[in-house]
């Protein structure tokens, strides 16, 4: 829903139709956000041909059979992350996206926020120096979740799931290109069987025999403050609360020890009080909305912010965690896509 | 040097007498700082019944040894930290003041910052809920360093042994008498074969189930902005740069998701424009050199901010650390230690 209404502070994009697993829910739907069309089906609205791109914003568990539905019918097709709730299925999207030719993007919007653009091209300039280390917390307390809550969701829930993946993006953010060296994560706390708390530490392989270090801390137990911060030899950017919709960074260029010249870059987020939203600063979806419509425009397949490739080593990534912490949905649909590959 | 002037700002010490390696040195230091005596040796300053405490500021491998001799002769002792290169000897240390029932303390200085005690009394008051996760980081850039200074010493080099202590004493702050339950260590970057960048995780078993995490980043590749966060169920407390010798604190009482209220504690260390220090902060010193004489003065052996025990558990921390990140000095020491316990 927040993704719609931000629609209509971009020029050239709007909802032109709808469908869910119901017709009766897309209507309304529909209704309430004033789309002109509901299809009776996933299908109808994949084959639609007035549709320039469409928006799979249902739960993470469907997004890889309904992105293979679009692909094939080589729409061009924005998911909302993840891709898919595991690396091998990601992976398949991918290929069928490359071998279809066709735009496709995962929905990981804080990378279109322009202060994170800002952020990611001091650090390519070479600005604070050589990335040593990139730090991030990001957590909410599930205390007051009911037991319905996507949270506890066996195949999908835990903050894994929920966020992590967030944090695992920032190391594109210091490390540009750079190749996944290995991962450690642990999970000290659970709740209701879903990892709560996870701490996890990414490398990754940089020129000249460097290491990049990318240090995460994920809880469901604490509101958290939500900082992201990226260090190099020369100097360092915070990337201010909540880091995953960012309107400002502040850049410290080191003078020595304790010391630094500070810079400020502030991006105020469109005037968002003519809405009611479901999470605050929802209206950032309007950036990645635009760089989907100028990739379309510009007969582009993939974003040069986002590229598949990203996507592909942030499912990478989310693998080794899931697989560390011992995701009890995750082992358990690792366990089947083995049975499958074997028999 | 920065010890023997931030003494002079207490009311009840006063450096009495010195004595170093060769008589030469210690009658400078003693001229250069108005001492009033000079020892011959380490051993005619020990047996001075007019001496009530000593200290040992010398380096680091030189510790153990000179501890041992004071407390055999059962004189009160404050020890720069680290107490010792590795955990068996920092517990023969205080196995010894507790045989002997001598004052003994290690000098993690920043345990005694009434900004470090003020954080410590709100998360024992509970003030911010459950700790959840205790954050730091701390770097310096020794890329200037010439190659005979102590980072490149094999023994006791590498930002292990110079400032990651002050970062693993920090989930002490935030979990008062908990128990270690496992660390993770790692270091990515070594420059000339010694550690630069440790990245490490240090978990503490909590009650009812609970584990607390401490995520630690320590470099000598950058001037980091040296901040530590302690987030709690109900609220944060950020111990504002340099956070080892800290002035002030933030405390961020949960309001909800992004939003809270937020309080200051400052505590602004002496007047410190009388004096050229080496480093800067360096009057901080007066805080711990007060405990020592408080303590002393109440015939305590030990220090209740900062007990043997404390400095047990962190002999231990750094030991996993520097066992796992592979540290030469500590692996072939540790080695040795084996040989003369099997001999």
């Amino acid at each position: 829903a927040d993704f719609v209404k931000a629609m209509s502070v971009t020029e050239s994009a709007c909802a032109h139709a709808v469908a869910a697993r119901s017709k009766a829910s897309a209507q309304k739907f529909a209704e309430s956000h004033g789309i002109k069309k509901v299809h009776d089906s996933y299908e109808a609205l994949v084959n639609d041909p007035d549709i320039d791109v469409v928006y799979i914003g249902s739960v993470a568990d469907t997004h890889y059979k309904l992105a293979k539905m679009c692909l094939e019918a080589k729409k061009p097709t924005l998911v909302e992350k993840p891709l898919a709730l595991n690396y091998d299925e990601a992976k398949l999207l991918v290929d069928l996206a490359r071998e279809q030719d066709v735009f496709f993007m995962e929905g990981m919007w804080s990378r279109f926020f322009p202060a994170m653009k800002k952020a990611r091209s001091i650090v390519d300039a070479g600005g604070i120096g050589d990335i040593v280390c990139v730090q991030g917390d990001f957590g909410w307390n599930t205390k007051d979740c009911t037991p319905d809550d996507r949270m506890w969701n066996p195949l999908s829930g835990g903050m894994s799931y929920d966020i992590a993946m967030y944090l695992a993006m920032l190391g594109q953010v210091g490390y540009r290109g750079a190749t996944v060296k290995n991962v450690h994560a642990v999970c000290p706390n659970k709740r209701n069987g879903m990892d709560q708390t996870i701490l996890a530490n990414v490398f990754f392989d940089k020129p000249d025999d460097l290491v990049g270090s990318l240090q995460m801390f994920v809880t469901g137990q604490a509101n958290t403050e939500e900082r992201t911060m990226i260090q190099g030899t020369r100097g360092r950017i915070t990337i201010t609360p909540p880091a995953h919709t960012p309107s400002n960074i502040s850049v410290n260029y080191d003078t020595g020890r304790g010391e630094s010249r500070q810079e400020f870059h502030d991006y105020p987020l469109p005037d968002d009080s003519w809405a009611q939203w479901n999470y605050p600063r929802s209206i950032g979806f309007a950036y990645q909305i635009q760089e989907v419509n100028e990739c379309i425009q510009h007969d582009l397949k993939e974003s040069e912010h986002f590229t598949l490739d990203d996507s592909l080593q942030l499912a990478y990534i989310m693998d080794e965690i899931l697989e560390q912490i011992g995701h009890e949905g995750w082992m358990e649909d690792k366990e089947k896509r083995n049975a499958a590959k074997n028999a």
